[in-house]
C-alpha cells in the first residue's frame, strides 16, 4: 500500500508546523468571548502570567498575535535604530536572515557567520566585542531550526550583558524543550512561540522583554506604532484594565492557556528529559544505521530537531516523499542554504516522545533503503532503544 | 441572580469577535498538518478556490494570516505611494483611521469626512474626483462597525473606475453578512475578514486583489516584502506548488474552511437574509421602545450591526455592564469618537438570528430601565416579532 | 424566512436531550484510553468519587453505561422479587410506566394515581402504608418530566423509611436543577442522569444506591448478572483495581467528567437558582400572556421544565412546528397521555438561563399568534423580565 | 524516563477501546439535537442507511444504543426460545461466553468448542448438523479478539443456512477491518460496532437482522420488549417518521456518522489493507525477534489484532507494565482463558498503521528485554520493514 499525497499522513514528524496536542486542538473550540468582555478581559491577563510563569521572566510577557517572524520583524524595528551597531550572529539560516531585518533599520551590521552545521563560538563573539566596542546589540538564533543545531546563548548572553549590548534572541524553537529562558541568557528581547515544543499550531508568538529594551523601544520614534509590528502598543495590553492595539487571536490564546497548563503540569523539566531522549535516541539510530548527522558534532545537535545529511546521490525530497508514501511519516525538508542537504526529524511538543524515535528512524531507514542506498534499519532501533533503554 | 464578570456570559451580541459557529469551532480542532506536506498544499490551494467561489472573484483572493488590521495596513503599504493622490472617504473611526495609514505612504491626502451616523454621498465623490484629476486612489470603508453605518460602495467604485482610481474597500464586517463582492463595487483591494459574518474567530483575512492592483503593488519597490506586511509575496501561495512566505496559521484556516462550507452551504442569500431580518428586527423593536437608531436613517444601516444611541443621562458603560450582569448578555461599545454615544448590538454569523433579536432587545430593555430610564420592552419585542412575524 | 426542517435550529430549549455546554461537547472528544489502562481506571476512580461529591452520597454511585432507562429497569429487575410489595405513585407517564416494569417482578402492585398534572399527596401515601403494610418498595418519578411537575420526594422518602420500605427515586431530569439528593430522600435506589441538568448528552445514568439496597439486589438471585441490565456487577468496578463488567462508554465518561466540574465550579446553589429563576420568569411569562400552565399549580411546577397547557383548538405538533420554522426555536412534545395536550419548554443545563425563557416565550407566542389564537408575547416578556430583575 | 501510570500513555495499541479517529473526537462534539427534531430524525434515517452502505446489507441496520454486550445479549433473548437448539461454536472466550447467553433461553445447547488458539473446522460443523438435524439456531465469534484468531464465518454460514439454522454472529472486532459482510455469511443476526475497526469510543452497536430473522423475533412472545434489551422495539426507529423506543445516544452517533465517513471516503478495501498489512507486518517481527504467535497459524491469525505468546518465565503483567513505564505503549492483556497467556496488539482503526507495527513491535521487544528474556528487536524491524516494503 502508499499513502496518497491527497489524504493526511499517518504522522507528522516535522520541525513546524508540529501537530498539536490532542487537548490543545480542543481548547482551540473554545467558546470565542468578546475581547472587552470582563471575563475574556481576566483570561488574557492570567494568561499573559501564566507565559510569564512558563517563561521564568520577572517581567510580563507580550503576546504577539501571529507567527514568530511577525515578532521577530518586529522586534527588529522596534528595538534597532541607524545609531546601532549590530552584531548578528549566523550559524544558519534563519540567524542569516535575521541580518536582513536588522539591516532595515540599521546601516552598521557586523556579522560572525559560521558554516551551517557549526555553532557560534562564544570566543569569537568576545573578539569581535572587544574590536568593536560600539556594537550596541547582539542578535542571535538559538535553535537554527534549519540547520538543527544550537548556539551557547547563556554564554553568549553573558558577554553581551557585560559588553553593555542588547541582546536579541531568537528561541522560537527551543524554547518548551529545553533549559532555556530569556534571563538565563540576559535576552532583553527573547522570541518564542507556542507552536513549536508547547505543541499549538502557529499564530502566536510571546516575546519576554527586559525593562531597558521597553525604554529603548519606546524611545525610538520609528518604533512601529498603530502597526501590526508594534511591540510597543502593547506594553499594557496584558492588563485587564487596558485596551488591546487590535482583535487578538481568541482561540489560538485559549489553545496556548491549554499548553501551558500541560506544559506547567507536566513539569517543565521533564517535558526538556523528553525532548532530550527523543533525540538522543534518534541520533544513535541514525549513527549506528551509518547515516551522518548534519550537526558537526553532538554537543551542538539540537533536542528538539535532529538533522541528518543526505547521502550522497539521493535526491532529499524523494527520501521525504519515500518515508511519506510508504510509511505516513512526514519529514521536514531543509531549507534555504540546507535545503536538499539534509533531512529534518522534529520532536516537538506531542511528537518528542522515544517511542516516536523508533518510528522516525524506521521510516527514514525504509526511505532510504527505497532509494536504493542501504542502511540497516534494525540496527538503528536496536541502538536508539539502548538509549531509550539506559535512560529508563 | 447576578452574573460574574469572571465567568463567561450567556450570550456574546457582538460584532466581533463574536462567537463562533460550532461547527468551525469543531474544525479548528483537526489535526495541524506540516505546511508543506502535500495534503496541506492541496487543502490550501482549495480553500483559496473556495474562498474565491464565496468572494465571487474571477482571482484568486490572498489569504493573510492576522486579523484584518494587518492586511488593511499592508494594502495601504502595498499599493499607495508619495505618486499617489488618495481620496479617503470617512463616515466613521475606521474609513478615518484608514487615512493614517495612507498618509504614511503618501503626503497628498484628501479626505471627504461626515458625520459618523451619516453615509457618504456618491455625489460628494464625483464632485471630489472632478475636481481632482489627480486621485489616484480611493479608500472606503463599506460598513464603518463603530457606526453601524454602510456606505454604497458600489455606486462609489463605479465612480472611482470611471476615474480611473484604483479602489481600496473595507468590507471586513459586511461581507457574508449582505450582498457585496469585490467586483460588484470594481474594488482592486477588498479586506475582509471571516472572523465577522462568516462566524471564525480572528486571526485571518481574505484579500481580493485585482489584476491592475497586482501590478501597482509589484511595480511599487517600497511595497513590503519579506515581511509580514506583504501582500505581493503571497501572490502565488495559493499553488500546492508554491512556497509559503512564512508559516501559516494552520487551524485558523481549517476552520475558515468549515466556514465557508457553512455559508456556500446554507446559500448566501439565504445568509445575508437571515442576517438583514435579525437587524430590522432589532431596529423595529428599539423604535417601539422608544430608543434611537445612532444611524441617522434606516436606508443606512447595517444589517449586520444595530447602533442604539445612548440615551440622555445614561452611561454606557453601566448599560452594557446592565446587560451582562442580569441576562448574560453582552454587547458592544462604541470606539473612538462613538465611545460612549452608543451601544452596538451584533447580527454576524451565528448570531443573525431573529430570535437573538429578541435576546438583544430584552437584554437592552432591561439594562436601560435598570439604569432609571423607562422603556417598554415588551412593546420592543411585539413590534420587532411583527417584522420577523411579516417575513415568515 | 422560514427554517428548513432538514437543517438544525438555532435554540433548543428541550427537556431531553438538550444541547450540552460546550466545554462538555469538547470534553467527548478527548483522547480514548484502553479502559484498563492504569490511567484510565484511576480517571474512572475520581470520576465516580467526585459524582459522589456532587450527589452528596455517603457512598460510591455507579454508572450506568446507557441512558436512564437502562437503569431504570435495572433497578427495578435487581431490587424487587416476587416477595415484594410494591407502591408505585404515579402522577404523570414516566411513573406511571415504572409500574409496568416494577410488576415484572413481582405480581404485587400497589398504585396511587393521580391526574397527570397533579403530584402525590404524603398524605395519601401515609394512608396507603398503613392500610398496606406489607408494601416493602416504593417507587416515585420525582419530576415528570412529560408532565413538568414534581413530587414531594423527601416527604414521601421519610414515609417510606419510617414504614421500613425500600424506595427507588426516579431524578433523572431534577437532579442537578434543584435541591435534591438521595440521601436527602431516604432513597435506597436514586437514578439520575448527566443528560439533563447536568448539559450531557444521552448514554450515561448516575445510580446512587444505598446499603441496604445493595444488601437486598445481592441477596436477590434474580438480579441481572452477567448482564447490561446488571447493577450488582458493577458494585466495586469503581475501584482502580476492580475490572469492568463489560467496556464502559469512555467518551461519555469523559463528558460527565467536565460536567462536574462545571456543575461543582459554579456552585450546585447557583445552578438550581438560575434553573429556578428562568422556570419562574417562564410561567410569569406565560400566565401575562393568557396562556394556561398545565401544572395544577405554581407548587408543584418543576424548575427544571414548563409545562403550557395547549389552547383550545390549536394542533401542538403545528404549534412546536411554526415556533421551529418560524423561529428556530425546538420544545419538546408532551408524551403519551400527555402528548397534544401540552407543550414543554426546558431549562436544564445550558438552557436554564433566564434571557431563554425570553427566547422561549417568544417563540411560543409567536407560535401560538401564528395560528390565529391571540396572545401577548409582549405582555409575557414584560412579566419574564419583571421576575429576574427582581431576583437581580 | 519513565512514563506515570497517572498519565496517559503515548501510544494506545489496544484491541478496544482503540483510540478514535481525530475527525469522529471532534464528531462528538456535534451540537446536540432534541431526538425529535426533524433534523435529527432525518439525520438518524440517514446514518442508518449509511451503515447500510457500509455493512453492505439489504435491509437497515438496527442501531443498539449502548456497547457490543447490549446487542449480544439482546440478540441471545430476542432469537433463541426454549424450542430452539442451539449450536454454540467457542473458539475463544467470547464465543464460549455466548453460549451462556444463550442457555439463558434454550435449554438445548451443543457445543463444539477447540483449543483457544485454534479456529473452528466447517468440517466439524457440518457433522454436527448432520448429527443433530434438530439445530436451529447457530451462533459464533468471527474474531475471537482474546485470542486475536478468526472463523470461517463464511463457510459457516454457508452450511448453516443450507442446513436451515438461524445464524447469529458477533464481528465486533472484525468488521471494518476486513472483508466481513453480514450476507457474505448468511448471517441472521450479525452483530458489530464502531469502537473496533471503525475507530469510535465504545458505546454503539450495529446489527444486521435478516428478514428471517425479524420474523422470528417478532413471533416470540419472550422477545425483549420495552426494555433496553428489545431489538424488535427498534424495528422502525430508522424511519424518521417513527419514535424511537427510548433516547437515542446523539454524541455516539454524530461520532458514528464521521467514521461511516472516514470509512467509505478512504474505501473500504484500502481499509481492510492497511489493517491486514499491520497485522503481517506485526506477524513477521514476532517470529524475527523469536518470539511466538499465539495463534496455531498465521492463516487463523486476525488482521485486526496480533497476539503473542507469553515467553516462559514472564509476567504478562509486568511485560504491558514496561512496554507502558518505558516507552508509553499500551497493549490489551488477555481476558478469562486467555489472561497471562497472551499479550494484544490492536490494529483497528486509527491504530491499523504499518508504521505502529513498528511501534509495538519495538515496545515489545523492549519490554520483553526488560524483564531479562533476550529477544533481537532490531531483527524483528527489519522482518516487519520487509512486510510493509514489499507492499510498497
Amino acid at each position: 500500500m502508499r499513502y496518497s499525497n491527497d489524504r493526511p499522513p499517518v504522522i507528522t514528524l516535522t520541525t513546524g508546523p508540529v501537530n498539536a496536542y490532542p487537548e490543545v486542538l480542543t481548547g482551540l473550540g473554545r467558546t470565542v468571548l468578546y475581547d472587552y468582555d470582563p471575563a475574556f478581559q481576566l483570561f488574557y491577563e492570567r494568561l499573559v502570567e501564566k507565559a510569564q510563569k512558563a517563561m521564568r521572566l520577572s517581567t510580563r510577557p507580550v503576546l504577539i498575535q501571529g507567527e514568530a517572524v511577525m515578532a521577530l520583524e518586529a522586534a527588529a524595528a522596534s528595538l534597532i535604530t541607524p545609531a546601532d551597531t549590530v552584531l548578528n550572529l549566523a550559524s544558519g539560516v534563519y540567524g542569516k536572515g535575521f541580518g536582513h531585518w536588522a539591516k532595515r533599520h540599521s546601516p552598521n551590521l557586523l556579522e560572525i557567520e559560521v558554516a551551517y552545521n557549526e555553532a557560534i563560538d562564544p570566543q569569537a563573539v568576545a573578539d569581535m566585542l572587544k574590536a568593536h566596542p560600539e556594537i550596541s546589540v547582539v542578535s542571535v538564533c538559538h535553535h537554527d531550526t534549519p540547520s538543527g543545531t544550537v548556539n551557547p546563548i547563556n554564554e553568549i548572553g553573558a558577554l553581551a550583558a557585560a559588553h553593555g549590548a542588547y541582546l536579541i534572541v531568537d528561541a522560537v524553537s527551543s524554547f518548551g524543550g529545553m533549559d532555556t529562558h530569556p534571563e538565563d541568557c540576559n535576552a532583553d528581547i527573547y522570541v518564542t512561540g507556542p507552536n513549536k515544543c508547547l505543541g499549538c499550531p502557529p499564530g502566536l508568538t510571546m516575546v519576554g522583554v527586559s525593562a531597558r529594551a521597553w525604554e529603548k523601544m519606546k524611545a525610538n520614534a520609528a518604533a512601529p506604532r498603530a502597526s501590526v509590528l508594534s511591540i510597543v502598543d502593547w506594553e499594557n495590553a496584558w492588563s485587564r484594565d487596558r485596551p488591546f492595539p487590535f482583535t487578538p487571536s481568541v482561540a489560538e490564546l485559549n489553545g496556548f492557556d491549554v499548553a501551558l497548563d500541560l506544559y506547567l503540569g507536566e513539569g517543565p523539566e521533564n517535558v526538556w528529559e523528553r525532548h532530550a531522549l527523543t533525540a538522543r535516541a534518534t541520533r544513535a539510530g541514525i549513527a549506528a544505521m551509518g547515516l551522518d548527522l548534519w550537526a558537526a558534532r553532538e554537543a551542538i545537535a539540537s533536542p528538539t530537531t535532529t538533522t541528518v545529511r543526505t547521502p550522497d546521490g539521493i535526491d532529499e525530497a524523494k527520501l521525504r516523499q519515500a518515508a511519506r508514501e510508504r510509511y505516513g511519516v512526514v519529514f521536514s525538508a531543509g531549507r534555504g542554504a540546507t535545503l536538499g542537504k539534509l533531512t529534518r526529524i522534529g520532536h516537538m511538543g506531542p511528537t518528542a516522545q522515544p517511542i516516536h524515535a523508533v518510528a522516525g528512524l524506521t521510516a527514514l531507514g525504509g526511505a532510504v533503503n527505497a532509494l536504493g542506498h542501504r542502511v540497516e534499519t534494525g540496527r538503528g532501533i536496536d541502538a536508539a532503544m539502548a538509549v531509550i533503554d539506559a535512560a529508563a
